[in-house]
């Protein structure tokens, strides 16, 4: 960013920005994304939209272009989209820094450590904000498609159970006897998936992690921590899902004598991006020559939070395999061509207009 | 047992053995049982049996009584039962000394170690064998019974599944493109339930254990390890029951297009004590006015082997709540104080038998 010439600032909450003027003052035009992933992931998730997004400061000063409004760059920090959270005012900076880590250390604190704990306020106003990224998911490459003009972000549910039963011999508990935690995670994590399927439409759903104690071959678990990833485009069709998972537990734990207690992770409304923002990606994307289509994005973004406050779209780019969240995620460099000259083209219009 | 004036000796594969004389040579009627438990285990299981036989001994030796036969006490070394399997003759010495741990030690180098690679060769002809346990379960509890004339062991089939699928994004996935090892693992682990349920009888069925990776939330897991515990008092039946969860591990898998292997971990036919040596504990139990009953073991016992080449039997005490494998694994002390006697008034019939 300094070497582009922008002017750098972080916020108390550790989001970057690098502001390019215009030739007015007020909200500028925002660009970016994140540049961590989870765990397992790969080079793209994120990142791209945050080179994508310096790649547009680079040509504009290429060409030497003074925009109406000035242009800002803004990547988050973690964890979940918890800068863009702040950014956007849907939680408060004093409880976002006390939040511990899993190793017991807290925001603030590791901000402060590694030097990203600004001096700058949380918040100000946006003209417009677009962000790049790779799709993350098997559509657009399934249907040979390039650009992806999207149109909002999946509501997204995530909770964590915990079931707790009597630990006992494998051998000589009689089936009619058991309180097995862990029978009772996998019964729950495969009706789970039958939500999905009786549902349709965008449900996804998901039980990633599960860990059961002790976890021994020989004995019926006492205890068992799963995760439920449930996400819909529909507020009111993710409140379902999340009511007949309800019963679900409800009905598993009941027959198999066993207690538990849910916690929830996150929670995030559906979001509908502006019709304007994504009128404009699809104009774009056509005139540019590239196939391309409406779609919702089923991962949370950035976007999907700044959008409550300023008008805002996404262009997606194809995911080799659908693969993300995984060391193989690849996207081809022609199509992040293509995505990067259509975030270029979108920031223009919205830098040039009055 | 030194204390006791027992003569000790210790085999190649770490087997304790303390020698009482009888008037004659030959072969010794031998009880004990094993001085480890499963890692989250209780005080009672396998230490119970070593302790009663060693009161046996001090009981003849304060009645200071010359028995027929010699008196052999003997306790095993992990893994599981891996010293009364070579004692038996079921595993070669140097196929046992060579196994590596979880920690990549050998038994052999681990025996050395803890100076209990003993000289004595592994196995021996014994006249005859009881062992005093825990029944492990909540059957003798349930019915208000004091001792349990053990009629045999269960068949054991422990085997080991991993299954490999793809890793991706839980929120940019469709139901219909995942390849989710966790989700055919959970299938599977509650099928498995269901052909227990559906077979009904002995057979217990018990997924204990499951890995996921990478057991992140939102992404849909690659691969799962998962453990299957097959039990039955017929072998017949239990064939049944793998050749069940083996179609059904085919249709999951097929289903869900994932790959799977598998591992045997442990396979150990049902074994049928002696009859003659069943009535005995039954006929002692009677005789001391102790309510009694029949019943097979549903955990594996080192009499379960010591019975392929000798007559055999165990006698049973209730589990408080049937709980073991465990920490609060509890039997009461009037409980044990019946079990040691019937161990003590059968021991002494088989040790003076001509």
């Amino acid at each position: 960013m300094r070497e582009l010439g922008l002017s750098v600032t972080v916020d108390r909450i550790g989001n970057i920005f690098g502001v390019r003027p215009g030739k007015r003052e007020g909200p500028p035009v925002m660009s970016g994304s994140h540049i961590d992933t989870v765990g397992t992931g790969g080079l793209y998730d994120g990142n791209l939209g945050v080179l994508a997004a310096l790649e547009v400061a680079a040509v504009l000063n290429d060409a030497n272009l003074q925009t109406e409004h000035p242009f800002c760059e803004g990547v988050r920090f973690q964890p979940d989209m918890m800068g863009s959270t702040c950014f956007q005012g849907g939680l408060p900076l004093e409880t976002a820094l006390a939040i511990e880590g899993i190793d017991g250390k807290t925001v603030g604190d590791e901000l402060t450590r590694i030097g990203y704990a600004g001096d700058q306020e949380v918040g100000f106003p946006v003209k417009a904000f677009m962000e790049l990224h790779i799709e993350q998911g098997p559509v657009l490459e399934e249907e040979g498609i390039r650009i992806g003009c999207v149109t909002g972000v999946q509501g997204i549910s995530w909770q964590e159970l915990t079931i707790t039963g009597v630990s006992n011999h494998a051998g000589t508990t009689p089936m009619r006897l058991r309180k097995d935690a862990g029978y009772a995670a996998m019964a729950i994590a495969t009706g789970v998936r039958q939500i999905a399927k009786d549902m349709g439409g965008n449900q996804v759903s998901t039980v990633g992690s599960l860990t059961l104690h002790p976890n021994l071959i020989s004995v019926v678990a006492n205890k068992a921590v799963m995760t439920i990833d449930l996400r819909n485009t529909d507020e009111a069709l993710l409140q379902e899902a999340e009511q007949r998972t309800q019963d679900l537990i409800q009905r598993v734990t009941e027959a198999e004598g066993v207690s538990y207690s849910t916690r929830s992770l996150a929670r995030f409304k559906p979001a509908n991006f502006e019709p304007a923002m994504i009128d404009m990606v699809e104009a774009v994307a056509t005139e540019m020559g590239f196939s391309n289509r409406r779609m919702p994005s089923g991962a949370g973004h950035d976007a999907g939070l700044i959008c409550l406050n300023a008008p805002t779209s996404m262009v997606f780019t194809p995911s080799v395999r659908g693969i993300s969240h995984n060391i193989e995620e690849y996207t081809h460099p022609e199509d992040i061509e293509a995505g990067a000259n259509v975030l270029l083209q979108c920031l223009l219009r919205l830098l040039t207009s009055p």
